[in-house]
């Protein structure tokens, strides 16, 4: 595979290889980088225009005749307000229903970063890769173990996200297990999430009262509710449903809240084929479909044209043992299937992808979560959640494979942008002269030195090295690099994304529970 | 995540989840197996129709303006004679010579295994994947180092393929550096993949004489030259051209005497966009399309509806360094991409993805190869070339990874195949008796335990463990355990794929180099 260096001729031109290094270490101004946050995907797509048609019908017919259960009083009176049907206890959701709702629904929303760098448009094909996730445990490569995750663990999980080029938002993905009480577990997730990034962040609450808690603060930082209300830089992930149909009451009651208070909501209905799903991919599919549309009803009930994110996120279960599996070919074509049915609504829509099964960074690690990555950021799903740093299908999160996957995600992204096919690159011209009068190879073409920034992404921690240079380089191993790249951006990435007026503020109000030297160390 | 084990319910049905695991542990016969060997993709597509047409029409431009260097006599005797123009040193073709070869073109052959069990279908968008590769190292993650590859490691390579599911055929992998003799190499190359395993094999020859050799072993393997020629058993990988535009001479001779002897031949152009294709993403396949055109015209000049597999293997380089690079997001495109054109012919149709430029099984191998070789598999590409094994981009070869990546594939074979949409999976009857009737859940429902087979791939290396699973079994390294299995088949394995009689005749006549107790044993 070796190619010769560079020859006298291209060193003439341009100075070859050694200017081919230099340009390459000159920082990339964004809109000369390769791959930006919103590549327009949707080149894979495993479903048919007629598959989708069904299961939209499917979806219709279920919410029509089977309903759902555990409706809450105030629920009972949006929707029915709307046309829904309550009977013996189940809501029923006639088709005309679910066809106004369509109707009424946002289509085109941001989801804001406090800095509009940030700013995120999910909507037609466009894809944006992020976190999510409720993991409990922090998987430590350094000592290969497992341990409980903790509120500085988020803090960290969101300077780190704040570093990484091609993570484009940031959602709770682990639980502060140093917290009992509920209410400060719920206010401390979003305060460590919005002093680590100014990218958009996702969180979630568990009562209606925590919602009042997070806008509140929302307002502050703000600097007013009219503010927060223009341009909403968190949004919140809602599990209002339990698989299959039964709606979630207090999620419920915090989705009414939420979105009366103007914070976009993902609409999250996780199930788990073979156990609170069908087992067949395909009704998955329609039972995740169907339960999205009853959300969206609800919203466009309580406020029509209230944003929400489209998000059924039908997991594979282990049907050996049960147990909850993200990162398998099965995962990737439930996602994938699930994007389309967003497209075939036009709706924003989020669901998950990247997971893996594995415990640790390791080679199981890599391909489970590229494979399923990839295929869904080709499927142009506009919001894929978890999408890096998750391990042991979803228990545990990494630090260090937030930065990895950082890496991963570029490439991914690079094939979600595609190939530009036109008389430049087709590159005809370039072809004959190269041939013809040319030194034979395309080393030292002004296309090659034009396009090294533009056409192709490179990693930050991944190698491309022989084995002969990776020996000299001292073998270098990606997990150690991560490790002590994570080490330095903690101990030396203070961002300040709250200012120390507004902080203060927030700490005269609230029970903040991460130290103010975290934040802002002396 | 966690989802409540049986109830009793289920139990009672059919005995819940110990009946589950059962029935897993039990093998699955093929026919019910959720993947098998040729599943149909093409459900990833960057290319529009249009830019295909666009591509066509440049690859035609280059192929009767541009012309390729360097034919050799007898080339030049068999490509005028179908109309080629031969000027200057450079040969021509004119659209209408292409167009002819495109009607004489086999467009439906086997790729014969010696168990027809293992019988490979190129033809429209069946998938199938394997190994290739032409590595000089042997990376051993036990010890973490590289070594040179020797016979023995064909050898064993082969024999590991011939026990993974997921694996359809076997390309010569790595290089035994321990033959110094080119015709010994290539004679013992061929001799060591058919000793090692009965799935179809690709090899490589560097001289005519040395294909002479290797089809003669075929015939007595196959026990007389008829009985060969019905059906192959081995083709050739021919690199027929040095990108751009330059026949390979000896390839070339060789291309002829495989052609005349009835060996399938996989005609590959492999260019590096930056180096010797050009750097924009489109004219690399433009280039590589253009000469594997040039190749099926050689063929069917030769021998008209000779069987061949249309080639076009672009390689990205890092353009920081002009190194081969074979993990990235360009890759997939470019490969994604080259496997559309051989659809836009319909011509059997390989090429390489899964590739790595990690050294070691890491998460960086892991996730290169995996979003790789899952965009290749879902382009409907029908030889997935390289896919598994592959190491430091192309220079090293492991072992390990062979049995790991066997799983990867698995789950992306289980990709490729896709949603089956219909008024059984679409489960409506299903999720209504179960949210209204039933237990709420899909755990014990009949669908699930038929489903849990057919619907489902299960990885044999890889974990699904939480991390209290994972801590109590000792926290196992899948990289170790592919090392124990690696041991385990190779201690174990002699499959005895050339019998005794015929193994003795072929070491009479030929310097075989593998020992006798190598392939059968006391």
């Amino acid at each position: 595979m070796g190619v010769a260096d560079d020859t006298k001729e291209t060193s003439r031109r341009r100075g070859g290889r050694k200017a081919r290094q230099e340009m390459r270490a000159a920082p990339i101004p964004r809109e000369e980088a390769a791959v930006k946050p919103g590549m327009v995907g949707g080149k894979y797509q495993p479903l048919s225009r007629a598959e989708q048609e069904r299961i939209h019908e499917s979806a219709l017919e279920i919410l029509e005749t089977v309903g759902i259960s555990d409706t809450i009083p105030s629920g009972i009176e949006y929707l029915t307000s709307v046309g829904c049907r309550y009977e013996n206890g189940r809501m029923y959701f006639p088709r005309k229903v679910i066809a106004e709702t369509l109707e009424k629904a946002n289509y085109r929303f941001t989801l804001h970063g406090r800095d509009p760098v940030h700013d995120i448009e999910p909507c037609g094909k466009k894809v944006y890769f992020g976190t999510a996730g409720a993991a409990v445990h922090i998987a430590e490569p350094e000592t290969n173990t497992y341990r409980e995750s903790f509120l500085h663990d988020l803090y960290d999980a969101a300077r780190i996200v704040d570093n990484c080029e091609h993570i484009h938002y940031f959602q709770r993905s682990v639980v502060p297990r140093d917290i009992e009480d509920p209410r400060d577990m719920d206010f401390n997730t979003a305060y460590a999430s919005l002093a680590g990034t100014n990218k958009h962040v996702g969180t979630s609450m568990v009562m209606p009262q925590h919602v009042t808690d997070v806008l509140e603060m929302c307002h502050m930082i703000a600097g007013s509710e009219e503010a927060w209300r223009a341009k909403p830089f968190v949004s919140m992930s809602c599990c209002f449903v339990v698989p299959p149909m039964k709606w979630a009451e207090d999620a419920c009651a915090c989705l009414e809240t939420a979105i009366l208070g103007g914070m976009p909501v993902l609409l999250l209905s996780a199930g788990q084929a073979g156990a609170t799903s069908p087992a067949a991919l395909a009704g998955a599919v329609v039972l995740q479909v169907a339960e999205c549309l009853a959300g969206l009803t609800y919203v466009n009930a309580i406020s029509p044209g209230a944003p929400a994110i489209f998000g059924p996120w039908p997991f594979v279960s282990d049907l050996r043992t049960g147990a909850m599996s993200g990162g398998s070919g099965e995962q990737a074509l439930l996602t994938a299937a699930c994007a389309q049915m967003g497209q075939f609504y036009g709706l924003p829509t989020g669901s998950a992808a990247g997971m893996c099964d594995a415990e640790m960074p390791d080679i199981q690690a890599g391909y489970e979560k590229g494979l399923t990555a990839a295929l869904v950021g080709a499927s142009g799903l506009n919001m894929v959640y978890e999408s890096v740093g998750m391990h042991a299908s979803l228990l545990g999160f990494c630090l260090e494979s937030l930065l990895i996957d950082n890496d991963m995600i570029g490439a991914i992204n690079r094939n979600v942008r595609g190939i530009e096919v036109n008389d430049a690159t087709l590159s005809v011209d370039i072809i004959r002269e190269v041939c013809l009068e040319g030194p034979g190879h395309f080393l030292g073409s002004d296309q090659t030195l034009s396009l090294m920034q533009t056409e192709y992404v490179y990693p930050e921690l991944a190698t491309r090295m022989s084995p002969k240079e990776w020996n000299e380089a001292g073998k270098p191993d990606i997990v150690k690099k991560a490790t002590a790249r994570k080490k330095e951006i903690l101990s030396t990435y203070f961002p300040g994304h709250i200012p120390a007026d507004v902080d203060k503020a927030i700490r005269d109000k609230f029970n903040v529970l991460l130290p103010e030297e975290s934040v802002r160390p002396k």
